[in-house]
């Protein structure tokens, strides 16, 4: 079978499972979105994209702007800023626990890819005002992608504002332990804000081929991102990137991935592709069920494992 | 030795142990106070009230304010509203504690006397805004006391206001889990109000002589509580009132009692008196160093257990 | 209505309400027990018990054992001793919860109702060998209910040191800290013996009300236990008596009570009555449904709260 | 400089922190080792080994038995029934943490490399008795190392065996849920032997290079240990392998690692070298001061990092 047969056979496999799981309900915008979509884009680091599936649909990035968000603001603070407010190990909780914070003093989150990490990160983003630290984390990515039209969705964003409680929950704990800076509400509005950026399939794939590709963009080769952030970056993704499954999927697919509510998944094989998957349907601990199989699939075939 | 020899020989003995606690800095309003300062009244049931010490000096409620927020979110709701949104156990862990939250689905505070479950109660308070809930607190107070003078401390309030990011976190994360209805900064503006209710020693001996008094004044024979209700917030204060000290407290003391970081003390003993006492420095726990141990005396000496 | 009839209502009542719980089943031995048993004996401090319904039969003590090893260890040992080892602070966690050991260094036990608080007051009780303090305890039983014949239940000592291995692991964790001393096995098979020692409800009763009568034996007025130390006994029941539903009976009875998995209860009005309750279908947090509901009824008809 | 002067450079480098850690002490054959030894074996691929410092000493490899535990059991049991009794998930505890076997039902360990997992593998490991679980592991090291004089230290054994009473504990908790099975006191006694077991560098390096060569002695190309197992071995060492500072490892070195309380460390570059280190002054997480920096310093210099 040649590669596209495969990987169509693997999506019909994969959409037999999405009834397993559940699409994101906590805000509308994202409930509205069909449980059996499941769309692919492979970005090689050499060659041309290949799309598969309903790659037209718009999705929001959610916890997938973790990445991008920690890269910029070890690209604006450097390594020893960011790291003095935010860990680097897993924590075996969901993403949204709040326990180590008050378990573990002083209350630093334990990285950069749980909630608590997360809103830490964005507020070290540089930037006089939430404005422009919102603008330039959406320049940022636009610049990655080369596509300045990238925005975010709106509606998304007022949903997640107006009902992101454990958010701000973690985020005025955060503050109490004098960990979080600047106000709350400002910090938060951001990371809403980022975690609303929209794109498909194939956008996501491009900011993901930059990653594999160490930071050069493949097309111009140039360095768009340093490429001693990307591997911190990708460590986190290997470490912490799914969620409370991560060690499984370091087992199971072993690469660098994040994966988002929304049911997207940005995933790279370093040195050969990116990788950007949409499949709404989520399984318990919060990852796309079909793209957790579709990757499970190529990597036993293709042998994507570092390990 | 006459009693009030007693009572002034316990209260050098008290100040000489100050020094092993501190006076809470969180706010600056409350860091001025004195941490040798000492003061009690002691209200019978029948006569009048005796007066010792630093009895001039004026201090917030602080956490005592949650006895009887309870018992107006009672008299205003009944037992089956509140129970249903704040439980009736003790917790074993600090009053700012938020592990239970998460561990115990589905988010009910443990009880009333914890800040997570004060919160809770301040919600129940009838009032259709969060003035009239205020209004109806502090004239509840007022009333109790027999002293429409009654009145908060903008300091202290401003102060908790701008800096209570721990209750702010433990407000949301309520809301979140759908125990806490309403706008989360409004209840917790509220609540800061009642904490900054302003007293002296007497006014608070006045305010417990009630409660061991079954829910009657002293003076006037009038039901100001429904004994059912006064019942409650009695249990209350011997199973949850000294914080994760409540315990050792049952054993050394044995009587209903409540603290608040001020370094105030409400203290009763049922159907013999009514006891106030400031005394700032506290313990690790949160109770006044001098408080609690003029409290020990006087259950040693004069039989105060109830057990 | 009579007193009597008014207790078989109230049985009647209770009876109805047993296929809710279910029995322990976790050792054969106590999984045989009848669900809709229930038998009550009332001991007054003066007077003659009054035993109604199935007070023939024979009963584990299980958990009520606790109340008895931590008197005779302040005996054995005084307060000071007992209060290095053991907390004095309800857990809000389960009875067999190892949490807060490995939270709160440097792992004492909370308090000396929850298992590991039971295995560490066992440690305690005076005696050369694990025969001895086992024999010290059984003649402490068998002297406060005037019965020489009171043994244990061999069947269910040995099924629960085959299969106890939850309290294996609080021994060992205790025995890492440095709490408990000795040998863990042997701690832990005294524990077990006199968790299986066996009487009725009439026996329980008689225990109870020496407790009601602050240590004295109510038959002869000698002084069986000394006062202070039924004082402390007391408050534990109130505070911790009843597993992690403590802080609701204080509330709904109010009064000193014990409570173990083979539904039965010892409770005790104080200066009034001793009660001893066999009901073994449990609620989810380990109490005799039956035997929680008939306390209920009683304490509201007789005025039973302490508060 | 040649890499020799290189790594003689960083040994004394290393040499110079070790006096911010400590020799672990809890027991005493642990206790006497030289806090300021070091040495190191580079084993390549291909090639011959490079052996610097201390080399001579010998050590036990402590928790580094659970790498060829965790295969061994996988050889003998599969993945299907290994993974049904361990998880895969990264903690963000201790090693000796018994948090999550009671917060997150049923209680199965995260992951092999912590001590509950390492347990749990052990008692999987084939072999009708103890006696012969214990033969098989070691003769499987033995198989490894190519040498069948590698034997066990009969006092840290003992010493363990006596004193583990916190893995005790662990034991008992694995075994009440129904995750442990066989006796417990056996299957720790297998796991005591096998922490026990000794070597030097040159030895722990030999164990390394068969990993970094996918299984394969690098000498005679036999594959020693199947290509998949090594692969999850080398993946639980990132996500987990270096205690709960795993994550921080991974972003500053950024290979598979393992530690072990007697300060030795065994560490791989996939494809290229198997490392083993001894230096007995442990950080506060458990791992080798001077062997974190000497990989920390090679990783910087030689790229060693995966990401």
């Amino acid at each position: 079978m040649t590669n596209d047969h495969l990987l169509l056979n693997w999506m019909e496999e994969s959409r037999a499972l999405v009834h397993k799981g559940q699409v994101a309900d906590y805000i509308p915008a994202l409930a509205q979105a069909s449980p059996d979509a499941l769309g692919i884009t492979i970005h090689p680091v050499q060659g041309s994209p290949l799309t598969l599936g309903d790659c037209d649909q718009i999705f929001t990035l959610q916890s997938i702007s973790k990445v991008f968000t920690l890269i910029l603001a070890l690209m604006d603070r450097g390594e020893e800023v960011v790291f003095s407010h935010v860990g680097m190990e897993p924590t075996g909780d969901n993403f949204k626990s709040i326990l180590k914070l008050e378990l573990v003093p002083p209350g630093k989150p334990f990285n950069p890819m749980i909630n608590a990490g997360a809103i830490t990160v964005t507020s070290l983003i540089g930037g006089e005002t939430p404005e422009e630290k919102w603008h330039r984390i959406l320049a940022f990515i636009q610049h990655l992608a080369s596509d300045p039209d990238i925005g975010f969705n709106e509606d998304v964003y007022e949903s997640e504002k107006a009902t992101a409680n454990r958010n701000r929950s973690l985020g005025y704990f955060l503050k109490d332990v004098g960990v979080l800076e600047g106000k709350v509400e400002e910090q938060l509005d951001v990371y809403f804000k980022h975690c609303a950026i929209e794109m498909t399939c194939k956008q996501l794939a491009r900011l993901a081929v930059i990653l594999a590709n160490n930071g050069l963009d493949p097309d111009t080769s140039r360095q768009l991102i340093p490429a001693k952030y990307v591997r911190i970056a990708k460590t986190f993704m290997v470490t912490c990137g799914m969620y409370n499954a991560s060690g499984e999927f370091a087992i199971r697919v072993g690469i660098p991935a994040k994966s988002g509510v929304s049911g997207s998944i940005l995933a790279l094989v370093p040195g050969r592709m990116g990788i950007g998957i949409i499949g709404p349907s989520l399984d318990e601990k919060g990852n796309s069920i079909a793209g957790m199989h579709m990757l499970e699939r190529m990597s036993e075939a293709w042998e994507f494992s570092m390990f």
